[in-house]
């Protein structure tokens, strides 16, 4: 059985619908306070998710989906409103989002097309909150199959060799232009540089059970220590490899007979499963950063 | 891999820590209303989860959690107050409850332990919340597995001849004295008079995964259909036999080389833990009802 | 978690690997009749898996996977000779196939595309052992998407007044040329006279967890019931709807806050690789049809 | 989800059942040399399972199950035979058992009692095909619980100081009368000559999904991590600590709300069922070591 995971904002309508994300310390009133300013301001609320890191003193976080008519124009003015009124008071970080913006994604594969093809699939269902704005590749092979979905996509040859000027390219097109990268099976290293010129977050699926077997080959370490279960990590990228904050996991059952190409096998199915959830997720304003550690809400 | 359910409020501090369960029509500035409530009560929020049957137009319901200093003492004028300036306004049903007094459970047995040694178990270990009163069966035979416990046990013998007196009985016994009636296996049809005098909810444990195999001897259909999974499911009780609002439910794998007593065996395991969960889950006021359905919060 | 399944024989080398099913009733000498049989052909054993129904008197299931240098050649006379020297000896059911030969299989789809494209996705990356030969749908929508896979898409129009002609155009394309037909989320009934003419074996992906939620609207039955799981059934096709042999299914955690489309999009998921593991087996011989259920080895 | 596993051949009349393992080079004509000697031995194989870890010139591996009438009388005679006509000539190892002698098992705790009871409980309800001849533990605190099960329960003492003098004690009371030790959450560290002398071999459960989180306080570990899954493992005993050949292993799925404690409550669920599988398993004779793995038929 597979974990279902939350039920989508994207079959509902979208216009008119807020999120409002936000984290600061914790201390009596806070939601007292949010919700006040949001009746205030003409918004109901439709869902509200909060967690705090202790039951006193730690950190608040909370998301809020709201339906206030007019909110496109409004928008601007409400987030001020709100900095001045509620955050600047709290010392709160926040971020103020409208459904009708899916988040522009950049996706960045090799030569496995698994995670690639169910990303671009999903979102053509309607299942996915994003609008999928360039694949970039360092290898030509799965041109025919992107082109199809009416996406771009960019050829970028990358090897060690040539690693700066790689970064360059990928930085000239994605900076800027892109909400989110999503490292889909993608077999290239990217430097401290890179992400910290980016600008904005990157989500990898990394084919183990993190943080068991890190690193390169999992699957054929998985079938040495002789396992029982094999998983897939979605994560977001920081400078130490497989050490990103978790954003999901899933596992598959295995056994003596699967070779390490079965594990490789049916590890794909769980891949695709979790990189698509992290993604939703994320494009849905569900994930809050904490130090090493993710709220999904 | 079964799914964990919910973090335990067992674990936590329980001095001064309130639930208040509601729903009304859902309606703009309840979240606002209940909160500033609260916050002018002197009372923090620790959790708040709220579920609205649709966009706009629905009902609306909410579990807060709160941490309040003096709330046994503050209690009953709390719960005037909240009837007064917030319930009576929106036309609300809600229940004010505190976290340091559990449920008075009553469970009722025939001859299958698991489900009733495992509850007895989980409680002194302290993961359930509630404080088992007695157990009543109609077998003598699991007195000296219940009785180490320190739960008084009680023999009410029960077939169809002498429903009426068996029930007359167990309702003496009963009711007013418990807050939840738990048939963890419990072989005895439950006639309408029993259900409309007992004066608390009941939740009981059907061995299959209803709606599948309804009534009589699932495990042996399951056989015969030659399902690929078995399973659990936990509900309240009501007039019509498993068709009560469901609580809880899972599954486990089987094949074609179990026999009947193997799903049986199999199907043990996950009922114990479906039962164990939904208990759980409405001792720490989580479920509300709703038609025939439950919100778990 | 998923249960992953078999190991796939689909990365082994299948030159002169065979498959020996078969069925008889059991008695002693059956293991050492055949394996003696194969040892003296001069086939290696490579796997061997059997069941029996009933500890004495009961059927006898026997899949082995041998090695036999110039099996291509020799099949032929092996299958009479076993006919002849085991099989008319225990009244067996047996069947003999090569790996080196995948099974022809015809998908029919309708609109919806997930299981469809799934099992393209999957015999493109060679998880499954078959070649599809044709795809025929009664709608022209997913021409587009199969046709880059190679495959033939046949647009054969389909509803109750041209029931019988388009029968009839189906049979004429799919009989002597296909040994499977695979049900892709059609939403066609097939009449008695299709299922008798057809001449192979029909798979069908059912979207609930039979004998849960039969016949149509599985997913809003399912939202109206308030189950905490929806699922999906693979199924040999019979002439009673949603009754044949259950070949697979699998099932997802739901809860309040999924509404009908939510289910149908996370039940999708669940479809697509359950119908997959389903058409995976049939085609690699694990598959013992016994009465209504199967044996799957 | 949970797999449930094997159907349990403790739910079949043992009398003269037998099981044969074994292991050997792989070459041609093994299944036919051991299914006719069985045969000619007047034994019906009812199940067979055999395993090549490559499909030629790898280790072979078969469990077979039979009924022969007089097994009891016959099993020394049979042993020779076997070994002088079939062993002997393929170099095996094997190993004849009779179903109706139960495995004589010493289950080792500490203070923790969930892994401990669950043993027993199944072991008393016919789940478990095992005798369990004594319980020691290096605390007090379980007597009472173990005693009502009619198991002796011996309190041996150990801490670093007095490691080597606790060791011969357990020792004297183990070794000769046990065919198996479980180590049901004992909290000490066994040395090199305890693992040396003791005779038989030991089932540990781990508290996390090894390679994860091996060592102490894996769920403290697991929750800095913020991992989303936490898991157990059972796995023979070995001199490298949390190294030996995974038996077993399972997960249960968690989240950013549950602290050090919930997964400490939520993974003992998973300790039990996964070292009660475990346990299960050796005792059917279905756990075939390999190097460092297993093999479970």
């Amino acid at each position: 059985m597979t974990t279902g995971g939350f039920p989508s904002t994207t079959s509902l309508p979208v216009k008119d619908i807020g999120r409002l994300l936000l984290r600061c310390d914790d201390r009596p009133g806070l939601v007292a306070s949010i919700s006040s300013f949001l009746s205030e301001a003409g918004a109901n609320i439709i869902s509200l998710d909060q967690h705090s890191t202790a039951q006193t003193g730690g950190t608040f976080m909370q998301r809020t989906i709201f339906h206030m008519p007019g909110l496109s124009a409004a928008r601007d003015e409400m987030e001020r409103a709100f900095s001045d009124r509620v955050a600047g008071k709290f010392g709160m970080d926040f971020q103020l989002t409208e459904a009708a913006k899916p988040k522009r994604v950049a996706i960045l594969a090799s030569r496995e097309d698994h995670c690639l093809l169910d990303l671009l699939w999903r979102n053509r269902r309607g299942e996915l909150d994003m609008s999928v704005v360039m694949v970039i590749s360092n290898h030509p092979d799965l041109a025919d199959q992107v082109r199809p979905f009416g996406v771009p996509f960019l050829h970028v040859p990358a090897h060690k060799d040539i690693r700066a000027e790689a970064e360059t390219r990928k930085l000239e097109l994605l900076r800027g232009n892109v909400d989110l990268v999503v490292l889909a099976r993608y077999m290239q290293v990217l430097t401290p540089r890179f992400l910290g010129e980016i600008g904005c977050p990157l989500i990898n699926i990394h084919h183990s059970f993190l943080p068991a077997f890190v690193g390169e080959a999992p699957y054929r370490k998985a079938k040495e220590r002789g396992v029982k279960l094999v998983g897939a990590t979605a994560h977001y990228v920081t400078e130490e490899l497989d050490e990103g904050p978790i954003i999901e996991q899933d596992v598959v059952r295995v056994d003596h007979r699967h070779g390490v190409d079965d594990l490789r096998r049916l590890g794909a199915d769980v891949e695709r499963v979790v990189l698509s959830r992290a993604v939703l997720w994320h494009c849905e304003d569900r994930v809050v950063r904490h130090g090493n550690q993710t709220i999904v809400f």
